[in-house]
């Protein structure tokens, strides 16, 4: 298997695709600044009058559950059901799964409305999602990711969904295929919002690149070559995060090629 | 005609005018900081129950679009009836006009609601607002800001508004004048929030400034020479955003004089 | 009186307490993004339909008004209930206390739901709070701490709370007792969400210091010295914000030791 992690970045960079995010409070900042960046264009809409429109003009759609509340939650279902109509690609970032029945539940409802093209989650976020009766110590925290290759599989069998796996190895699978990036850095877990990041930036090379295995892989490796290029730069949370964003921005096809370690199974 | 920039922005830091925002979730933090770092005073402040008093001590109301939904539609019109009846400037930021039919409704009825002092939007916007019949590309993209000239002015005669359309060249407009603006960097379009502080901002020269016109051209400048000034520290998205809440806070009334690009028509 | 301070933050971080955060907009990647840096973990969750298992799960409830609605005050208060029920700190952020009265009533309700823990603010709205009928001039506003410590001991008094007054000098109040904290700079009113974030640390010394008159001190010396720290490294107000959850990070407990200047009357 080649992933033209080269040309993928190239595309996105020059189709600049518009993202639809619905997604939490906390990173909205963080990751629209994210995709502008990489070079995406970001958009943030989740009232029920205009997210059918919204998903209509976009290339990818991302959902977020960081910050749940009910009426985000019916145009979630709007937003899937017509992105799944359409053929575009939804992300689907199950922020917390595990930690309340509610999350879980609203997780539930999610799956059975469109199946997610990407599943992006850490690891006790896929156990949850995938049924395991674990609590989650919050949202930043996670298991061991390989822990969760299993649930990844289930997931991916039973929604037909490419399931990405954050942790110090990223576990990417579909179908029976696995990839895995040990590219990153220990220092992302301390910034909030690099999850959701990932999980954008998958929406934006899902929206330019066919395969969603690919998308999924190409996202991955972006953010741990990013992560492992800013921490050149800085080494403590606050300026690591700055220094994050301008590597989106400074990163070029050819710092993918020599930094991304990707092995297949 | 003769802008006081020095002027107004020393009246601005030793006034440090409350400026009410209801604005949108992605760009709250930093429009605050940038409010703060400037020397104004922000306060966000959304529900219905409190906004009329809120008007009420604020010097400056800004309504900004970007991420709708319905109660917050009721909370917008009721401020910005309350601020034009105690005759206090309105600037409305129509952030993805055009995008959504939604958004073209909402903003119909804000438009309907009162007439808002200053106007200020990137080009696409401001054409879709003018009823040109376009659909943006997201909240971040512009057409040549030139192009919407024609949809300035008529926005400005149809409701007495000073219209900011900001892009490569700023143009502001109001009746038959207009000023044109040839200051910032086009980095300013990779960071998330960088319009609607350019909104923010003109509500805190509008609370200051009597003559609206001024207000929307010192702000402009303002943030098109912070631009300047930040760029000359950062060249990457992240680090410029920082870059410019320091350059906020840094700039002197002799550094407006000294580098802004104004011209008169 | 001895406060353990080194042993406190020790604590801290070996423990990373869950704290959950029903905060508002502006600050809620910035105060997620302290608690991570300084070793804690957090959780922003609102909707009614989670926030009793949310409590259930997290070591303190931080509750801040700054960006209030009706139906997240509902969670407040749900929130509250539970948490006090199980006997899990609460602490409470009045937000622009005394700018409306909608948020005065809002916190007389959340006050009657349950005495907060620790209640944190600036004098200003440690002064609304307690009934003296002032008017706020924004969120960022303060009046003298010293001004404003009757209303401190009245809290007190009447909640059984610790009464924590940001300012210049921090104030903080338990019962007869009283602490002077003398650290902290100027250019840390500059930034959003600064206050927040101290309301958000003292959630997170609650969560693992028995004794909330020792949390809340911890949590105002660590603040402060945060801030000298970081005023080192940064000038304006844009990289002191960046530079000061670097130093939440970096902050040893020896520089507590070492730099913390505390009084008791």
């Amino acid at each position: 298997m080649e992933i033209q992690l080269e040309n993928n970045l190239q595309t996105l960079r020059s189709a600049s695709p518009l993202v639809h995010n619905i997604t939490n409070y906390v990173v909205m900042n963080y990751t629209a600044n994210a995709l502008l960046a990489l070079g995406a264009s970001p958009v943030m809409a989740h009232a029920l009058e205009e997210v059918e429109e919204m998903v209509t003009i976009a290339g990818a759609l991302v959902v977020n559950i960081g910050t749940l509340s009910s009426h985000w939650v019916e145009a979630m279902k709007l937003a899937m059901k017509t992105a799944a109509k359409l053929g575009k690609p939804i992300i689907l970032d199950p922020v917390g799964a595990g930690a309340t029945s509610y999350r879980n539940n609203v997780l539930a409802e999610l799956l059975e409305t469109a199946p997610p093209t990407i599943i992006r989650g850490n690891g006790s976020e896929i156990l949850a999602l995938a049924g395991a009766s674990i609590k989650t110590k919050g949202v930043d925290s996670t298991v061991s990711s390989t822990d969760s290759i299993e649930a990844a599989y289930a997931l991916s069998k039973k929604f037909g969904s490419v399931v990405s796996v954050s942790g110090a190895v990223d576990v990417i699978v579909k179908g029976n295929q696995a990839a895995y990036i040990s590219n990153g850095v220990p220092l992302m877990t301390r910034v909030t919002g690099m999850g959701c990041s990932a999980s954008a930036i998958a929406g934006a090379y899902g929206a330019v690149v066919k395969d969603p295995f690919e998308a999924a892989i190409s996202a991955a490796a972006t953010m741990g070559v990013c992560g492992e290029l800013a921490f050149r730069e800085a080494k403590s949370p606050g300026s690591f995060q700055i220094a994050f964003l301008d590597t989106l921005a400074e990163i070029t096809p050819a710092h993918l090629t020599e930094l991304a370690k990707i092995k297949y199974a």
